[in-house]
């Protein structure tokens, strides 16, 4: 991968960029483009990706994050790791190298659905061409993987209009995590609805969990928000339950890496604990997600498998050691919120309400 | 003041060294001399304090911090912010800077209530000797201040033997912050019952909550507890939820910066969210402190001040920026905890248990 561009927007202007310009993901010159997002907020690097194994390495080390745009980044993956091989290839053996690809790009996170979705659509598709040559498929995958950008870009927008018409009479939301722009083709999911709502005038006041470990929320929440001109305050993963007390929340909106059956859901890690402390003080608990993120392979979020990642990222993240070298840690990336803390499901189809367990297999059918 | 001792103590070896050995607070050489908490855990760095304005300095900068520590410290700045007044002065002079001096220190900090017991304890120590010189008042604040320290520490142990009464069925505590013997002259409180536990040979597992933003629980109660031997993990302080979901939790407990009449009780920011969580999950929830910590003028939680601190700690807190420049942030720096959700107040005289109204005054009598 190469470093296409390297350009110091911070302070982000809110005037002058707006997030819609900011693009997560783009092909572009034979290749992915990429949003380095561990950059962020200092630098906003644009990285080129073009082969599986580098793209392999950005979801793996989270470049690029956010459900959504894992599985369109896994998408473009798969397209470049079978593109070299010679479209004299028999057709069985290129489409020997599109599973073991899609295996291979499976196994960069574990809790996420919609990369296994992803991956998924794009072995079907070249399965369904079989009878093609390995030139044509290879084709078919990267008219795929530009289709499963696109329509994430749309469904974004969607749920952006369905939430917009839950959220439009609250003025202070808050967020965990980043499930904006930046987690998805364009728009995001939790935060779409603060976009739709900023161009219709609507101007919402966001409260930003920073989320430790990774900080996604202090370091590409709130830069989204700032450079798309929404009022944002930033706070400590911890200061939730306070905010709350003092009435200054009108609702939490999060995004989902995974959405079971009966509507647990898993998300990024303290998404569980936030819905406890809304619960508690009679805040709404909506989660934002495109139909993608349901995994009805799964009856219960205990299902879930969860990731537990480095310890390093807990005691050594911010370039300097913040605890104990050889400390002991416990470093889940995601908890799993049960379906009876939340409000709704805001989806590219509607908001599902509770019976969830009833409510999203009529949605889904 | 003086950098006495640069030591590299990273990691904390368990066997050689014993936090009882690690004094946060001694008078030496006619100086107070600290542990700079702020160092930790990467250098045990002692600082030699010899003015009002550099132990001002030390309390408002949190090199050194814990409310029964604070008020120790600041019983030591009142000394040593009258010790230079000529032997000749006039007492109502003398008593003059007493309380300036003790005005001053008052204004270090807002919300822990130690700091304000202290120095009225110095100013009656220094009233009640109105007819005596300067000179024999300077000796007494001296000694008064040295006995507000042995009293910590006595008062310390007594709450961990009470603790350990409580806590001795159970094998693994949460903790947020740092109540250790860091916080304190030694032993800590909420860390005393497992300290006293260590010495009875019972081996508690200990949770840290690594709490935002200035990490004390990263950066202290996991460096005091590996160099005590104790066996700690560390958490994010969102972590919680799920980890006490998952069972692994059998009781909470923190530290008080102040408790109201009613039990209501200030401690570091993210106590209230935690309790929440551990009512949620019928996990007991204690606090511990001395009788210092009480404010019986203040009827409930409400009328404590809570400090709201530099933003700077949030978004720049770890060598590099972790947030855009110019975000807005909240950073409250404590929070309160209704008494409902609190299980008992560990004390130097005994537990006390709801109704908390009214067994606080029974055993404050």
């Amino acid at each position: 991968m190469g470093y296409l561009c390297l350009l110091l927007m911070y302070p982000p202007s809110g005037k002058e960029t707006t997030m819609s310009r900011l693009k997560t993901i783009v092909w572009a010159d034979d290749c992915a483009r990429i949003i380095d997002q561990t950059q962020l907020p200092n630098e906003l690097v644009y990285i080129e990706i073009e082969t599986a194994e580098s793209m392999y390495d950005a979801i793996k080390t989270l470049k690029v994050r956010g459900a959504p745009a894992i599985g369109i980044a896994a998408a473009f993956g798969l397209y470049l790791g079978v593109r070299t091989c010679p479209d004299t290839d028999s057709t069985e053996q290129f489409l020997h190298n599109v599973r073991v690809t899609a295996d291979y790009l499976a196994s960069s996170r574990p809790t996420a659905v919609n990369l296994f979705w992803a991956l998924n659509r794009m072995k079907m598709t070249a399965e369904s061409l079989k009878h093609e040559s390995a030139g044509v498929i290879k084709k078919a995958l990267l008219a795929e993987a530009k289709a499963i950008l696109e329509e994430d870009i749309r469904m974004c927008r969607k749920i952006g209009e369905y939430g917009y018409a839950v959220l439009k009479d609250y003025t202070t939301i808050l967020t965990h995590c980043n499930a904006g722009g930046l987690a998805t083709g364009e728009y995001g999911t939790a935060l779409a609805p603060i976009y739709v709502g900023k161009e219709l005038g609507k101007e919402f006041k966001v409260f930003a969990d920073e989320t430790r470990p990774l900080l996604q929320g202090a370091r590409i929440t709130a830069f989204e928000l700032m450079a798309a001109g929404v009022d944002v305050t930033l706070i400590c993963d911890n200061m939730a339950a306070t905010v709350m007390k003092s009435g200054k929340i009108d609702a939490v909106i999060v995004g989902a890496d995974r959405i079971a059956s009966n509507g647990d859901t898993a998300n990024k890690i303290g998404t569980y604990g936030l819905a406890l402390v809304a619960k508690a003080h009679n805040v709404p608990f909506y989660v934002a997600a495109p139909f993608t993120t349901f995994d009805l392979s799964i009856a219960t979020g205990k299902e879930i498998p969860i990731e537990e990642r480095d310890a390093q990222e807990i005691i050594n993240g911010f370039g300097k050691p913040t605890a104990p070298e050889t400390v002991k840690v416990f470093n889940p990336a995601f908890d799993v919120t049960p379906h009876e803390l939340i409000t709704g499901i805001v989806t590219e189809r509607g908001v599902i309400y509770p019976p969830f367990g009833q409510n999203i297999k009529v949605i889904l059918s």
